[in-house]
This record gives C-alpha cells, sequence and structure tokens, in this order.
C-alpha cells in the first residue's frame, strides 16, 4: 500500500532486464536448454485476464501478483495521483469484505502483500503458503470490480496520499528536485508528471474520478496475473478460471497511445538549493527509447551501455572517478528500459572531500564523450554481459524478483517470448553497437541536468 | 491566415491593457465620464453568441472580427496544433462557398482580412468599407458551421503547417529556444504546449480530429463578435441576427478548468548555442497570476510593475543597463496579463559590445532584487501611470487595436466591464501593492532563464 514507484524506477526496474534470464539456464543463455522445472506457462482466461505461471519448487511458499496495466502515464489531463489512488482505495471495503479485512487474512496466515504504482501500470501483491492461494485469487477478484467508493471513503483515503505527498516528497529536496527534473526532461511525454500526483490535483480528486477510473482499468482483460513459486501451472489455471474467470469482460480498451517527446535541440539545468543538502551532487538525462519503443537490438545496447558506463564498482565512471581520479564518492550510469514510451539514461555524481561538483561533472562528461567517441573494446563488453550473468545467477534466488520482471515486462507492452529471448539478445550485441547508441543518444549539447546544493552554494 | 500567436503574445497582448482605455477619456479615467460617440454596446444573440459594438466614426471603415474562446491549451492530450489548423481549415470550401472564395470577396472591395490563433482563442477579421459589413458576417456565419472538411482538405493544409512550422520555428533559434524554454516554464499548464503544435502530433492530425473540434468549439455559443468602426450598434445588431443569428445554439460546452500549475521550487536554464546566433541574450520568467486568475489589484500591480522595471527607455533596467553602465543594448520587463490562466512575468537583456551576457545578467538580478525589496516611489508610480495614459491616446487611433483589445478580453473570462474599469483600478494601485507583487512573485530562487549564444559559448 506504500508509494513505491520511485524506489521501484530506481531499483528494481533499473536491473529488472538483468534479472530477467533468473528463470533461464544462465550459463548457456539458451532457451531451449532449460530444465522442465523452470518453464514458464502463460494463457488467457476467456474474459482476457492474462496470466503467467513462474515454477519455483525450493520453498513451499507462493507469490500471487496482479497487474493492471495503468499506471500515472495513463491518467487524463489535470486528474494527476489518481492512479496511485488506487493503490490505497483498493484496500478498502467491497461487496463482500470490509476494509481491512484482506490484509488480516494475509497476515493471519503469516503472509505478506503490498502494492505499488508506476507510470505504466499498478500491482497488488501477496506472498503466502500454496494452501492460501485461491484465497488470495478470491479476494484479489472480488476488489478487481467490487469496491465500494463512497465520498467518506474517498475524502479519508485523499487525506492520507496527501500527506504522504508531503512527507515523501515535499519534504525531501531530493523528491522535489527530482519532479522538477522529471518535467523539464519531459516537455510532452507523460512521464513528465510525478507518480503521486501534483499537490493541487491530488486535492481536487472526486469520486466520479474514481469511479469512472475503476470502471475503465480495474477489468480483467486489463490485468496480468502473475504466480510465481510452489504450484503447478494446471492448479493455477483450475484457481484463476474458479475466481477471476467469473468476472465479466470489460468494455475493450483503445490502444496506450499517449503524446511522445518533441526533439530535444536545448541543454536544460534545474537545480535546487537547500538547507538540508551536506554534500552536493548532480544527475545528467537524456530521452532514449525502451525496450517498447526501441529499434532491434538498441536497448539491449542501452543497457550494456549502462553496464560498462557506470553500472557498478567495474565501470568507468566509478574506476575513473572514484579509483583513479578519488573526486568521486560515488558516480554512475543507468537506463530505465522497461517502460510503455521512451525513457531516459542517467548519469551521475557526488564529489568527495573537497572536491568541486563542477569538476565531478567534467569528468563525468568526459568519459560519455570518450565512450560515444570511441565506443567499447570486445573484452569490456564480454565482461560487461558476464556481470549480467552473474547478476541472474543472484536474481533466480529471488521469487518476487522474477514475478515482477515478467509482471512489468507484461504491463509495458511485452510478452513472455521477449523475456525468453532476451539474453540470446543481450549476447548478439556488438562494440559497434554499443558505440552507436553512446554516439546517437549522449549528446552533450542535449542534455537535462539537475543539481542538488547546499543552500551556501545558491549561485554555484 | 498566417500564424500570428507568438507575435501577438509578445507585442499586442502584451500592452493589450495598456491600450485598453483608448476608448474611454484618457484624461480623467472616468467611465462615465465618456462621450456618448465611444461608448461601447455589448448583447447575446439568442443563440449564445456575444457581440460587442466599438463606435468609430473618424474614418468610413469597419472592423469585423469573430473570436473563438477556444486556443491552443483547449487541445486534447497529443493533439497539439488543431486549434492553429483551424486559423488554416475556415479559409477552405464551405457548403455554400468554394474555397478563397470569402478571400476574393474581400479583397475585391479593396478590404483586408487575416485570423490568428493563440493560447487561449481563434480568431477571424476583416477591414472593409462598412456598406461590406453584411457580406462579411454572411462569409463569416457560413464558415462557422458549414466547412466541409474532407480528407484532401485535412492533408493539403496539414503540409502548409508542417511547412510553417519549420519555416518559422524549426529555422529559427530564438523560437526553438522559445518553445522548449515555455515548456520548461510550464510543467503542467497547457501554455508549455507551442500554439503552432509539436511535429509529431501535427503529422498526425487527422479528419477525425478536426470534425470532433470543429463540431465542439466552433459554435456560436462558443463565439464572440467584435465589429469596431463606421456603424450603430442597432445596425449591428440586425444584421447579426440575420446572419450569424440563424445558426442553431450548440452544445453547452464545460467551464474551460485545465490542468494547473504546481509550485516552482527550483532555478531552471534552458540554453540553445546556435552558429546563427551572432549576440547572446536572455530572458528570465516567473509564473504570475493572470488578469483572470489573480486576486483584485494584483495583475494591475504586475503591469505597473512591468512598466517601471523595464517597460520603455525611461525603465529602471533601460536606464540603468543601457545608459547608465552602458553594457547591454536592450534590456525590458514585460507582462502577459490578458491570459485565462497564470501567465508569465518576463525580464531580458541583451550585452553590448564586449559586455558579458553573465554581467548584464547580474545587473538585472540587481534591480529586481532591489524594485523586490525597496520597492518603487510615488513618483515612478505616478509617471507609470501617465505613460499608459499617453499610450491610450495613442491607441485611440487604432480601430484595431480596439477590436483586438476587447475581443481578447472577451475570450479570457473577462467582460466589457472589466475593460471600462481598468483604468481606474489601475490608477488605485499603491506604491505597496506594486512592492509586493515584485517581492511575492519575482524570487530570485524560483525563476526559469533561457540563454540563446553563438556556437563558441556553449560553455558559457
Amino acid at each position: 500500500m506504500t508509494f513505491q514507484a520511485e524506489w521501484l524506477r530506481k531499483t528494481l526496474l533499473a536491473t529488472s532486464l538483468a534479472l530477467v534470464t533468473a528463470g533461464l539456464a544462465p550459463a548457456t543463455f539458451a532457451a531451449d536448454k532449460r530444465p522442465a522445472e523452470f518453464k514458464v506457462t502463460d494463457f488467457l482466461l476467456d474474459n482476457g485476464m492474462e496470466v503467467v505461471v513462474i515454477p519455483d519448487h525450493r520453498s513451499p511458499i507462493v507469490t500471487h501478483m496482479v497487474w493492471y496495466k495503468v499506471g500515472s502515464a495513463d491518467e487524463p489531463p489535470g486528474k494527476s495521483g489518481i492512479a496511485h489512488f488506487f493503490e490505497h482505495l483498493m484496500f478498502k471495503a467491497t461487496a463482500n469484505h470490509a476494509a481491512g479485512e484482506f490484509d488480516r487474512a494475509v497476515s493471519d496466515i503469516g503472509g505478506s502483500n503490498n502494492a505499488f504504482t508506476s507510470y505504466d501500470y499498478t500491482a497488488f501483491h501477496e506472498t503466502v503458503a500454496p494452501s492460501a492461494l485461491e484465497l488470495m485469487m478470491s479476494f484479489e477478484a472480488d476488489r478487481m470490480r467490487n469496491l465500494i467508493l463512497t465520498d467518506d471513503v474517498i475524502k479519508t483515503e485523499r487525506d492520507v496520499i496527501l500527506e504522504e505527498r508531503r512527507s515523501r516528497i515535499d519534504n525531501s529536496p531530493e523528491a522535489v528536485l527530482e519532479e522538477e527534473l522529471d518535467a523539464t526532461l519531459w516537455q510532452n511525454q507523460p512521464y513528465r508528471i510525478p507518480v503521486i500526483g501534483w499537490m493541487q490535483e491530488m486535492e481536487q480528486l472526486n469520486r466520479t474520478d474514481a469511479v469512472a477510473f475503476y470502471n475503465k482499468y480495474y477489468q480483467p482483460n486489463n490485468a496480468v496475473l502473475i504466480v510465481a513459486g510452489d504450484v503447478e501451472p494446471d492448479t493455477v489455471k483450475a484457481l484463476a478460471e474458479k475466481t477471476y474467470g467469473k468476472i465479466a469482460r470489460g468494455p475493450d480498451l483503445p490502444p496506450r497511445v499517449r503524446p511522445v517527446e518533441p526533439e530535444q535541440n536545448t541543454r536544460r539545468t534545474v537545480t535546487l538549493s537547500d538547507a538540508r543538502v551536506s554534500v552536493p551532487n548532480f544527475s545528467t538525462q537524456w530521452v532514449v527509447p525502451s525496450y517498447h519503443t526501441a529499434k532491434p537490438g538498441e536497448a539491449e545496447a542501452l543497457d550494456l551501455l549502462a553496464e560498462i558506463l557506470g553500472g557498478g564498482n567495474r565501470s568507468r565512471l566509478y574506476q575513473a572517478l572514484v579509483v583513479r581520479q578519488g573526486i568521486a564518492s560515488n558516480a554512475g550510469a543507468y537506463f530505465q528500459g522497461t517502460m510503455l514510451d521512451d525513457t531516459n539514461f542517467t548519469v551521475y555524481g557526488t564529489p568527495r572531500g573537497d572536491a568541486r561538483l563542477v569538476d565531478v561533472e567534467a569528468a563525468v562528461d568526459a568519459e560519455v564523450v570518450r565512450i560515444a567517441r570511441e565506443g567499447v573494446t570486445a573484452k569490456e563488453l564480454d565482461k560487461a554481459k558476464d556481470r549480467y550473468v552473474r547478476s541472474m545467477v543472484f536474481a533466480r534466488d529471488k521469487q518476487d524478483s522474477m514475478a515482477n520482471i515478467y509482471g512489468a515486462e507484461l504491463a509495458t507492452g511485452g510478452n513472455v517470448q521477449d523475456i525468453e529471448q532476451w539474453p540470446e539478445r543481450i549476447r548478439n550485441i556488438t562494440p559497434g553497437e554499443i558505440k552507436a547508441v553512446a554516439a546517437r543518444y549522449l549528446v552533450l549539447a542535449r542534455w537535462t541536468t539537475g543539481y542538488l546544493l547546499p543552500q551556501q552554494q545558491a549561485g554555484n
């Protein structure tokens, strides 16, 4: 029920595709060599609901998730925050259950549950013993269509999300900067609007808005069910038909075609100075294609570019700025590929000791220029691919990561096959393709940079 | 038929309220002392169309304008450019007249005509002999509802607006910068979207979009007729009823409530470096209320603040930077008050000779800080009010300016009375009110600045 969009975006999703192949055979990348026990099954219910089953029999637990293909970027103009509002409203009373009953049922059996909202989706999930899977499905299917949205419920939960905004965004210089930086990077595409919503619009959200949104998007044909864990596909299918299958198909939704970003022709900066900031930092962003909008190979190349340039302690940025020059306490890069529309590629840095922010930024820029001009070596690329493999092996241990990866992929225009073929596509990327995306997208004349500064450095 | 929005915004509208009282008695500001020959008449037709008649009997000409209360800020998401598209489509064939027939009728009688689009309205106008007024009304009423929107017409005119965008925006570093600067200042309110539209959205505008837009907005109850010139109100009324009056009232439109801007917490910059730029310049903008959104007196105070700070050769900025310090070839300020939603207050400067842009900017900032901290003197304020009076006397000679002033006011939520009472409201503004709006709105920690630089100063 907590607001996890930013966390998700910055952590899980940034590495989600690196984790994607945790369900596949990591050593060979060959889909046809996967052990049968890892075979992912997907099918449709008659009402259009997609179902993905990810077997994992090591522990007697199951992760159950429902992903709705609606996020903040689908909100009507002036109604920002309503997608995330449902992350809260979905825990209130339905025609069949009192508010809080679902939560109690989960905790009574020692399970855990939560929900999160992002630009492209809203997801609800529970982790429980396999014997409780049917109960989870029953609760989840019930709240998909039977929520009781009264004025009282709206008012109470609206106060909650307003307070959430105050505490998580307005009280945090980092969050305020990030919000205005996003809205400066994106001048037309709806990723410019914060997932939690603009305060002045959240305050006006009402029952009419909520009912319209619920009836439009909370329908089986707009949902993806992910079940990962100690359960068989046939069992999941039978239970899903018994619960979700009873819900009538909703009206067809139009394609998710959103306003797209015009070409950027300028350098843009956004600066926040605040007395609560002790160490300055900067981040520079470029608009780049996502896995859903990229030409074949470009998103995979951007993933590897981010890994080589700034994916960890072995990356160029870390080695140059933190290890060799010693001017930064941190420096890196990331690419958020699992998005429905064009996304961002980011580099960032924080000075260490007496080093100046401007020098850290210049050093990062120099690495960006170098990689765009000279490309990467075959050895670097192979090592980056190997680091991906290691992260996959690690991710294999996390049932909920697997569920998240499949859910996010299917909620952003991809399918199970895309995930299964991804390692092979990564493996095929050449140094030339890395250089090409770096040269094409990481252009110094057209970036957007955010600066977080201590108060006294306001004039920096 | 030309794209005049930017020109209008920067010139006519910037001074429109200064010109407003051209129809009133400039020496006294007292509405009840106006000569009867200047009395402005307004009334409604039965179908909801507003009519304003502004008598001016000095020359045997009449200015006829129809203002539709729809501009680029009313466009559906992803359909930018469609309001301006109608500025072109309205000159094509109707059920009763071939394409170009209206234009020829005007030029055959020695008249002139044109159209323009802005954020809040789209207007069509003709200047002709009074004997031709009925003919103008007949043509204008015809195209309000009888336009024939075929796929061929859409395609042909879409090519025209695309070329217009290429030549007027994409080929102009100033225009490209301004577009991205607007979209950086405005992060939620639709003034962030360029009036001419984003290229990638203009390319997709189709017949379905156009028909929906036309049927929604091109209706008598969404239009204001302004007739200024050598004609009597009774004559205008009779002719309007005979022409426009025959059109059925359209469906009621919802209130023009648009997404509003969140509070700005950052400093933002947008920089364009281009080889075609020889002399750099900068402009700094703040979000401020418009006449339609301001508390009583605030917009009037902002108008006078702009006049004192940077309204002309007598202003503080010009005197300090151009005359005394000699570092700028130009420096000033303006306030665009006649807008439906919150608007912008702008200061700007251009270095002279070897002066550096950064020094010009610092000198402008210093004047902004000084006026916000110390306010203005009673003498300065009186002189500013007097300069307004002189500009009014000047504007009185321009029939089309008068028509524009009334049209823009009525299309942005105002009425005839607002215009008539405006001089008195200006006269009542005190130095304290000027200081208050300067201190409240011109905050240096929260501005948005655009820099236009020669190529070699990219790193400036």
